[in-house]
């Protein structure tokens, strides 16, 4: 069955496992950004792990002795996976496996942003990052729910990697990238919804179905 | 004069004002990346403006709703400054310039990574992105001191931006990038050193020579 994955980008820590707590038969992780951890403190992730495990979406873009410090506080937090930009580099998506390793967890490489800006400079790039992520050997990739034709190609070049897409709902991405993804990644549509559970079991109604 | 930026990935509140305490005299602001706010929490940001300036390096690299919430963040908790990737595109970059603004605060952009992954991709966008950095409005641009020659091409780009250049010690890049940035941010050659204080010291002596 394909994945649904709930970011959850609200800012308390309240907030956010009310959301969880009332969604968790609809969805299979959540995913954490900085506003929840900054506003909420690192502690959010261990407090919702309990409920779902979680993807650290930290989209770690630095140099990689930076990478391996943030990749280390996420794992030790109690993140099941964190997500790595591609762009920055071979050697700062290495540098988050290794602490990954040591904590038996998942690495996510994102290839292109689902936003227009994507298409400014990444977009030249993922399929290569792909590649860079396939041979490190990651765990998965992020590519975006709003270009399914990249996902298409993206998907050729990863075999049986795992692919999530964000995108769905609010920036205009389509379900139809479930043919070539594992899952998909929502948010607002469901975390600012009025019924976040009633929206959480749609998404997850439509997914079932085309799966 | 040239600016000297001390970079503080410490993992405590405690050891980064220590160090901060120690420093003050020798350099104009301070920069902040997640190992320490994850770690102290985002109180760390206040308590260090309360010596010296401080720049929020959170590498900002997302869509734009969560670039505009995360840099809102950073302004709120007191920052000067954020640091975002252009490679993520215009449309993010844009959303921090538009928090940057109500704040009266600054963007500075990341062209290239001063690691050798920042020659994988980022650099055959670097100067795309400072031109994109200008032609927006943003305060500066991050460029790396470990490409000494690069950053003479993006000073030519830039006119009067500022330019701020990291890489300077452990990871080998030269003081010669003064000729053409305004300042350089030092992190392990002070933060890791048993004399910080000396260390500083010597460097902002360097410096000074060289402006």
């Amino acid at each position: 069955m394909k994945k649904l994955v709930a970011a959850l980008d609200v800012l308390s820590s309240e907030k956010a496992v009310k959301i969880a707590k009332d969604i968790v038969d609809y969805v299979d992780e959540f995913k954490v950004n900085y506003p929840l951890v900054l506003s909420a403190g690192i502690k959010v992730i261990k407090d919702l792990s309990k409920i779902r495990p979680v993807i650290a979406d930290f989209k770690i873009a630095d140099v990689p002795h930076l990478a391996y410090m943030i990749s280390k506080i996420a794992f030790e937090s109690g993140a099941l996976a964190v997500i790595v930009h591609g762009f920055s580099g071979s050697d700062s998506v290495k540098a988050t496996l290794d602490v990954a390793r040591d904590f038996d967890g998942k690495v996510y490489v994102v290839t292109e942003l689902s936003s227009k800006g994507g298409e400014e400079y990444m977009t030249k790039f993922s399929v290569d990052i792909a590649k860079m992520a396939k041979k490190l050997g990651c765990h998965g990739i992020i590519a975006p729910a709003t270009r399914v034709e990249k996902v298409k190609i993206l998907r050729e070049v990863v075999g049986k990697m795992e692919i999530l897409c964000p995108g769905v709902g609010f920036q205009g991405g389509s379900f139809e990238v479930l043919k070539f993804a594992d899952g998909i990644i929502v948010g607002r549509s469901i975390y600012e919804s009025e019924d976040p559970k009633k929206s959480a079991r749609e998404i997850r109604e439509i997914i079932n179905k085309r799966t």
